[in-house]
């Protein structure tokens, strides 16, 4: 076991060579990690590395993975307060290690006291530049993109922090083969235009020019999650909508009453099953606009919408709107892919795609991908 | 989120329902875990689960891994002191989970420190009955069967508790391929005669009849380590003895010099690069008798030298060993396996088995024990 | 070995208890076989079997594959003349055996000679009755679904039959995973609107409705090859179409003069790169017409278009096809599903898709072909 | 379609880059192959070549596989008589194509008549000099080394040459695994010191040393396949013996009546069910005398008994009789290498190992051989 030298603590703030992951306000003291898959990375030597976490919640607690040399070695919850946490311990101090720590779950909307927060390192070694990673990709999804069901039994059911896994998703999978940076915006249940159970609220679009704007309690605000964010710092190359799957539900639920207002709101069918036309109209003009949003905030990023874990019924709807945005804006750096479907081997946890079936869309996904960036 | 029941707290000794894995005492105020593999078992309603753990070390610390369902949904260091870890939270009070802990990392003798200990379970549910499991492993080996290496990136070098993995070892995937109970006596670096440096104290065979012999300190002593261990507690259907790794190396390494006596040990190689005869015929000689060691305290196991990961250059002699134990003795219900050899594309970090390995070596070993218990 | 009974020999036309199968004219002695996975399939008993097979070409040979209970035991290519060839010899002529037949290679058009039949079965045992298998499959297509390239290096580059394997195609897979009986009617190079390379006269539409319209030659049409084909007598409970992919080349080929007229013909790019309005809605047109072609002879089966495994850049256009088609026909049973695009990894001879290719293919369109039959 | 030049026909005797494959006698006009896995081996140019192939038998028919560029395209039963047999036809003149011819079938020993010659060939192009492979294995076995069971499904139990299969053995498996030259030696059902029926006469190594002598047929020794085999010759670097799995059947099976001296012939087990020990010591006397007779036949080769796809019950013993062998000789180059057991999801036709259990097979024989070799 290798002596340790003195650790030394060192605020985030402070430190040149720390890999922001995911999207976050400017603000470093501390670091408020809002995202499914954010967190930080870096290349250090020393023997022993710590991080000061703060977490805090009121049911939904935060979850984080540890990974050394790409190897995920912990996944663990957090316990509240303010806390030093072990990255790792008796290392070679000469060596340089790759270090990553990523929050395993999304926002936690319901949850007003949800946080997370980095405040210092603390260690004996040095940290190393890190070569920001060539390619971009940016994830837009529901609970597919935020690895819900991507660990747990097939006979989960509780709707519970445990069962998220970013370190599973298709999106850092995909990441990941493609050796890229990555950042996702995704809510388990939300759609294009509104969630599963009607609620026009709970549509990703709404949110898509903040923070992270889905997190609306009062500390949240504090936390900078409704600022606008800033495009210009971090431009994909590839924006990747994974959209639609809540939108189909939709269909099926009971209306959503707003309470305030009074209005209801539903996707209706017609009597033979079928959408119905107006209804099923909405939903695509809702995804031309969203395109319209994308492209104005990611002016040379590719936009592909990437649907199908779940099945395809949007898929039709998905492509008319499309081609609509493309005939009406001239605009082709656009296209639509068909993800795999989730089988029965490849089920995870709440119905929902399994650690194979994420690893199976990453595969495809990657590949077209890489078509396209060449 | 499901509101949680009072949480009622459970001093271990007092549960019934609680399985204990791995080689102990019969104390249980607290409970303390010394093998790799070991921990407990339970099945349980309620909505949350907490555990209070005890920890210490001077250098090697502690890693457990969290179970739901059959699911490794955790994996941890732990910190020093006296702690609750949360188990899990949130979920379905009147569903029945089946919540395993596992100690990841083997008896660190070298740290005088290392402590873990259970005291008490926490929550708001109630525990059921758990059928014991009608096959008993035993693993008795080295490095290997402590899994290390089991995890971490091919790179990895340093000798660390972060890189012992009891979860990936192919111990517990043979007992879970055969819906096994098992426990574990394993020493990196140790074999049947000395360890890899020659070093004839590290010889497992020395502390085979004690609860964890191999662990030698003050406070060891005092938590029962080398109390005799109750064999009839816990009779093995098969024992596994993965030895012979490090007898191998010991051929190939300096001699071990006895500081007290000043004598030194050595297994020689001849000038043409062949084992020195009688020193294999040691190695020979003390397999036979761990044999007979083997069989007085299991008189109905059938005992399993099974062997091979690391290469196979000792399986001659052991075969030999084997035949004249089962001459001599008249003992049928003995027999040897040849493990699959870690291949490039399966190696883990440290140069020992990876993941894939582990799995392989668990398909055939079980395979072959499957047979042997019809 | 066996001792074989008295050899008997049995036209084909009077045999009840062999299914053929693949589109052919009502004509049994002999039997004329045209497409790929063309064959007969039947249940025996006996120790022997033959087939009298009678084949000819100028240079395009035939091939023939033989299966024996579900695996494949020969995969042959045939000699000129009329011959027995054994299928089987030697086994218990109490056991009933199910043999298959599969001609392994499309309708070889260029070659005007091209011809093979099945004359009579010689053998000691009795037919049995097949059960018709309950599920229907039709499968339109080019090269990917004549199985071109599923056999063979990657170095191969000759465009010659023994690269063609209908058993290795993904038509033949699907099928099989389905439990269902096939047909194929698919032209290597052919496609919607054109060929490969702008001849409108090899589009596949426009001899959908004969027999095996493809096959011009003189000794093609005595055999019945222009004949109108009989759709009431099978008809398919699902309609696969898997062409555009050489419309996209089309695109990319200089025009093609029709020595008749002096016409040209060519699919034309924008300078930009982009398709031509024009020439895309031409094919966008062709789809839709095809589709009511194809309803009209299969008035309830599903039609779906299955695209991709040599990318996707048409997918868009048969989208906005197939969804004009559903808008103005009011027809329901009509969709579109991304085939996984072959990789480095799955390709096969003549950079087309490889077995691996092919099963991956496979598997997923079995998949939602399954979900559509439910 | 390539136009062919004028076919040449050119007697195999008079052609310098025919590599032959498996044991036979220096004749060449024509040669006769007899073992399975054996055959021819070139490089050529040309648009079209034929091999001129003669065959003839009672009942146990000869079978070919027919290999390009490394893929096996072909694989037929051959009709009797005297035939020409288009390998490849209509490919691009100038390329050179790697071809091998196959013969698929072990000697078939009961059928006086069975006779397998190749007498020319028949192309345009011209033969090129192919490079001998570095490394030469020899494979000594039974059923298992004839590749029985390889092909087929799982229902099959006729002892046919249809289920042989030299191209799923594992024997060429591990061969093209290390770019091997190889030779097979195997006869089904055939053991060390008897057959499994204990008949003493079918025993490997009485007929080691010549040519084919389990061909004892008049015309078999007509064609020389009693003739001293020249070991000079080709003398591989391994020698994998995969005898015992017969010999463990003997035991268990009734004696064996030598109808001219009225001999009986049977290895015994005990009452309690275990080996007579004169009956094991007896095999395992012939274990270490054939080791002898290999290394007077092989002086450098490296001796690896290599066995256990069917289970290992012979183990021990192989281990004894290696071992004394290697005690009383002083050889060092010999060793035992335990293959992983058929599976039920490896087993293929007539309870034996399928093509996946081959391909298991070779892929750790293979590893193992590597390391030899170093």
């Amino acid at each position: 076991m290798v002596q340790q030298h003195k650790l030394i603590t060192m605020p985030l703030a402070e430190l040149e060579h720390v890999i922001i992951n995911g999207r976050t306000t400017g603000e470093r003291s501390p670091l408020t990690l809002f995202w499914s898959g954010s967190g930080i990375e870096l290349h250090t030597t020393g023997s022993q590395l710590e991080l000061e976490v703060e977490t805090d919640y009121d049911h939904a607690e935060q979850w984080l993975s540890i990974w050394i040399n790409g190897v995920q070695v912990s996944r663990l919850m957090l316990q509240k307060g303010r806390n030093w946490l072990t990255l790792f311990r008796g290392m070679n101090p000469e060596k340089v290690k790759h270090v990553q720590v990523v929050k395993e779950v999304q926002p936690m909307g319901a949850d007003q006291l949800s946080l997370l927060q980095f405040h210092a390192l603390r260690g004996d070694g040095r940290l190393q530049p890190v070569a920001s990673k060539p390619v971009r990709l940016e994830f837009i999804g529901d609970s597919i993109t935020s690895g819900e069901g991507g660990i747990g039994a097939r006979e989960e059911e509780d709707w519970i922090p445990m069962w998220f896994s970013a370190s599973d998703s298709y999106a850092k999978l995909t990441a990941d083969a493609l050796g890229a940076d990555y950042r996702v915006i995704s809510q388990s249940g939300w759609g294009m235009l509104s969630s599963w159970d009607n609620n026009p609220n709970h549509a990703i679009p709404l949110y898509y020019e903040q923070v992270c704007g889905v997190l609306t309690g009062e500390r949240h605000k504090q936390l900078g999650a409704q600022q606008a964010y800033q495009f210009a710092t971090w431009q994909p190359h590839v924006v990747v909508i994974n959209l639609a799957t809540n939108d189909y539900s939709a269909f099926h639920q009971p209306a959503w009453k707003d309470e305030a207002s009074g209005q209801l709101y539903k996707q209706r069918l017609l009597p033979d099953g079928s959408f119905h036309p107006d209804d099923l109209a909405r939903f695509e003009l809702a995804v031309q606009q969203f395109l319209e949003k994308l492209r104005s905030c990611n002016p040379d990023a590719h936009l592909l919408w990437a649907y199908g874990m779940l099945g395809t019924p949007m898929l039709p709807a998905i492509y008319r709107a499309v081609d609509r945005y493309m005939q009406q804006s001239g605009d082709r750096k656009v296209s639509v892919f068909q993800l795999p479907s989730m089988t029965d081997a490849t089920t995870g946890a709440r119905s929902h795609p399994g650690k194979l079936a994420h690893a199976k869309a990453a595969e495809e996904l990657a590949g077209y991908i890489a078509e396209l960036l060449h």
